[in-house]
């Protein structure tokens, strides 16, 4: 398993033991999450935006349109972080400062380019759908030249990466274990509810397979 | 109803109809988030940084280690960035082009400063605590003198803010509805599982009423 080197940038300070580099380790919270937040500085103001994710190896895709400020940003080579967090449960301790929340999160560092190239921007496009619902790319009515000349797509190579992870129950002191205090976790996970259609969709028409898998699948592993 | 000025700091450019200036629209969607993401830069590099978050009126505060690194910079007055998102489902258009995903987000604005004031950190953390799950302060064991000293809050005065927000059914081009694509939404909402208590609560200590409450809330009204 290949790691991330640790450096001033990507190294966890806080309770390091929580700390993982490994490439899997960390691409496999990416790939867990729908949308992340994409951090960049413009005149001087920090901006955090939430946006769809995809990945394509050792290389993270954003999308927007492509005249989002996010976007010519962040495809211009200017530095991002783009950040992935899971959010698993709230670790109730029996002290106050013992509190926690259990959670998965990813820090991923580097710099965008937009993509021009045709095959490689049609292929980035399939891979962001593909992500959403896997099986609707073949379903669904294919861009125009127009709609394809208004999506912007950037390519951000990973250069740096961290993940951070807490699961399990409170960790109390010892003297604290034996209070009359109830301690343990409240479980949290996303869940997907059955696909409502549209007024347009005809009686006829049944939901697709692939729709009725992929909530099937989340409902059994979490998002 | 109040609202935040319009600047070019926080006005909406894309989709600018599902933008949301007023104060209580924007706290409606802080309040009801466990986590946020907070942006600042050091150094040229841009960092996003998920952590609790709770609020005081117009006040965001942010919560950890006193000496963690996003502690000590948002709180020497660095500007930062501190995003909410919630989604909400997964929306399936009939063209590519189309799809999208519901969400609710806000981006608030300010500068923090690190509260030394004792009576006003320990407002701050019956606030956190509390935020986390109603009716717990009250219940667990205070901080020690050494644990509140570790524990670093900062505010920061909302100076602007601004949220967006997509709800509902996909738009599709006129020409597309007629298609025999299924087209609707898939909602996505996280929901909080059955409490477990860790080994060390005794078989006679039953789970507290107000977690109880709080559980049967979440259920009834998403997070």
């Amino acid at each position: 398993m290949t790691a991330f080197d640790v450096t001033p940038r990507n190294k966890i300070l806080r309770s390091a033991k929580r700390a993982l580099y490994d490439h899997d380790e960390v691409y496999a919270i990416v790939d867990a999450a729908m949308i992340c937040h994409v951090g960049y500085e413009m005149d001087g103001q920090p901006y955090v935006m939430p946006t769809l994710i995809a990945r394509d190896g050792d290389t993270l895709l954003l999308h927007g349109s492509a005249t989002s400020r996010t976007i010519l940003h962040a495809g211009a080579g200017n530095p991002v972080c783009i950040t992935v967090t899971h959010t698993d449960g709230i670790v109730l301790a029996r002290s106050v400062f013992n509190h926690s929340i259990n959670y998965r999160s990813a820090m991923l560092y580097g710099a965008g380019r937009t993509i021009t190239d045709r095959e490689e921007k049609l292929a980035a496009l399939i891979r962001f759908t593909e992500k959403l619902l896997p099986g609707r790319w073949d379903d669904v009515r294919p861009m125009t030249p127009q709609e394809f000349k208004a999506t912007g797509i950037v390519a951000v190579p990973i250069d740096s990466a961290s993940a951070k992870v807490r699961a399990g129950m409170p960790i109390d002191e010892p003297d604290d274990v034996g209070l009359p205090i109830w301690g343990g976790i409240i479980p949290v996970r996303p869940v997907f509810d059955d696909p409502i259609p549209d007024s347009y969709v005809p009686d006829d028409l049944p939901v697709p397979g692939y729709l009725v898998e992929h909530v099937e699948r989340q409902r059994e592993r979490g998002m």
